[in-house]
């Protein structure tokens, strides 16, 4: 049965330098979405970015884990959590780091405590965070598995459902959705992470997760080689035949419908998109420019395998943009949708 | 002055068992492009998948260097190279690869004897090269590098110039063009191959050879970095700050127009390629997803720093497809195309 009321979504505003702030505002002030959003950040911070966008929006100051029907035109619900340091367009500040992290563990308490279905991520900036002394932070991704206590999660994008539908000639799904082996490594460090345990890992969670978000009874995922031409026969590399090959093999036998090892420069091409569900890439530039080309503006990141929702924004703070207006609520508003979508959809 | 008629262009026709014969075929039947195409392969062969195919096409045999004004309607010109077996669509035999090596070196003769302005290649398939006896065998662009004597070439994807055109809210250049900074690696040799020495080569070459065969008096280059999100300032990888920006300032000084190192995955979104010539990706797999997403069945390859010009059509020999009909000729048009404008635009 369908909740009576469209879920909480706990929204963090991310780098306070960055757009994220302003974003939140531009989302409010522009949309009602399906969800009801509860932004989680500074509430002065907030009420500045407005005014210095002409945008009239005052933030509504809640309690923790309280939630309203529907907020006044005009209001922004926030969960307040307040700014170690004024924060000004473009100027990192270390002293923020603290403050980001604390609008992430407030989102996370949320969803924990049932307050929240889920929450949604705006930009923060890793270098700064690693800067302020949190060494090994790589990421949102990587922060909520720890804090959830999770073994594993997998970061995969998606596009809006409605990319391909007008596109001549597009016989693939009509959204694009890619998941990631392996994240924010080096480069000369994806070889070896690649193993069959860590393919079997993220398989089993891609395949769960798209059953129990995307109510997909048997999703179908298309899986990248590592190699060029996915090693061409080991004639360019032989983790095909060694790893990656056995380990689907080992999974198609649980009952997993696996496409691959695949070229990763002829997938995604409506041939072999048509029917697919998911493409598992197994590094991070071998599956998100493509992605990100294809959705730009309206594609979002998803954490699949945590007791939660979680989406976020595609790109970064874009510090040089901040503050001048120009920045593009488009992926902030997919990632919120996707979220509310799953929300509904959790079977 | 402009030629008083087409550029000669020499066509091999690939492996016999993939569907490189028939793609030629078909082209020859619908369209009449802005060459004098000579197709270079075994007459017999070519008849039989146009009968197969149902299609009236009669190859018209040319001694060595020899080219025709225009064919007739239903005639073929082609270079004779004679099979070494028969061929079936679709079954490989390691006696044709000495076959599929002798029309590339009958079009490069062509070539470099002033008989052709260029060369446009249909697919090979390396595995049945090597597994004749060819060790070291890595593709179409090393071995024309190495048959013209020239010590580095650049493999570069592109696609035809109409793509972006009608897209909304696309800014960037209505086509895309991508090069590669290393090719046909294993992905765990990546990353000690790019030197600045290589980039250096590389990006002269691209540089040059976007003055040359393109006519853009000062190219603008944007540089994808070699780690996810180039580096991140250093937490997540060093060859951007080590390698890659060092190369690039010292190009810079020499006059060449050098955006990055950039991020791979924010880089393909119009922002980033506005007012953009080319793409330089640091590897295969970061760079030609997303150039044969956006241009399938419309993108070609261009081998550049060879005394002539080389294209390619942007897929392998898909055996499975032998024979059937229902592969597309559309990237061997756009590589006839875009080799005829090469060679008409020569500057």
């Amino acid at each position: 049965m369908a909740p009576a009321e469209p879920p909480v979504l706990a929204l963090t505003t991310g780098e306070p330098a960055g757009i994220g702030p302003e974003l939140v505002v531009m989302l409010a002030a522009q949309s009602r979405p399906a969800a009801r959003v509860v932004a989680v950040g500074d509430p002065g911070l907030l009420a500045e970015r407005a005014a210095g966008l002409g945008i009239a929006l005052e933030p509504l100051e809640l309690a923790p884990g309280q939630a309203v029907s529907e907020a006044a035109p005009g209001r922004l619900p926030v969960w307040p959590v307040a700014l170690r340091a004024p924060s000004r367009p473009g100027q990192l500040d270390a002293a923020n780091a603290a403050y980001v992290l604390e609008t992430l563990d407030v989102a996370i308490a949320a969803c924990r405590a049932g307050h929240a279905a889920g929450m949604v991520t705006a930009p923060l900036h890793k270098g700064v965070i690693l800067d302020a002394g949190h060494a090994g932070f790589t990421g949102h991704t990587e922060y909520l598995r720890d804090a959830c206590g999770v073994e594993e999660v997998v970061m995969m994008l998606a596009t809006d459902l409605a990319l391909h539908a007008t596109r001549p000639g597009w016989r693939g799904s009509p959204a694009l959705r890619v998941a990631l082996a392996t994240t924010h490594l080096p480069l000369r460090e994806v070889a070896d992470a690649i193993t069959a345990g860590r393919l079997s890992r993220v398989l089993r969670i891609l395949d769960a997760e798209l059953k129990h978000w995307y109510g997909l009874p048997a999703p179908r995922i298309a899986v990248c080689g590592l190699n060029p031409h996915a090693g061409e026969g080991g004639h360019l590399g032989r983790e095909e035949l060694e790893v990656i090959e056995p380990a689907l093999a080992a999974l198609r036998a649980e009952g997993l419908r696996l496409d691959g090892p695949l070229p990763a420069d002829t997938l995604f091409t409506p041939r072999h998109l048509e029917g697919v569900d998911a493409v598992l890439a197994m590094y991070h530039d071998q599956g998100l420019p493509v992605l990100k080309y294809a959705g730009f503006g309206s594609a979002a990141n998803i954490t699949l395998g945590l007791p939660f929702v979680r989406t976020s924004v595609d790109h970064g703070t874009a510090l040089d943009l901040a503050g001048t207006g120009r920045a593009d609520p488009g992926s902030l508003r997919v990632a919120v949708a996707l979220a509310a979508e799953m929300a509904w959809r959790r079977s």
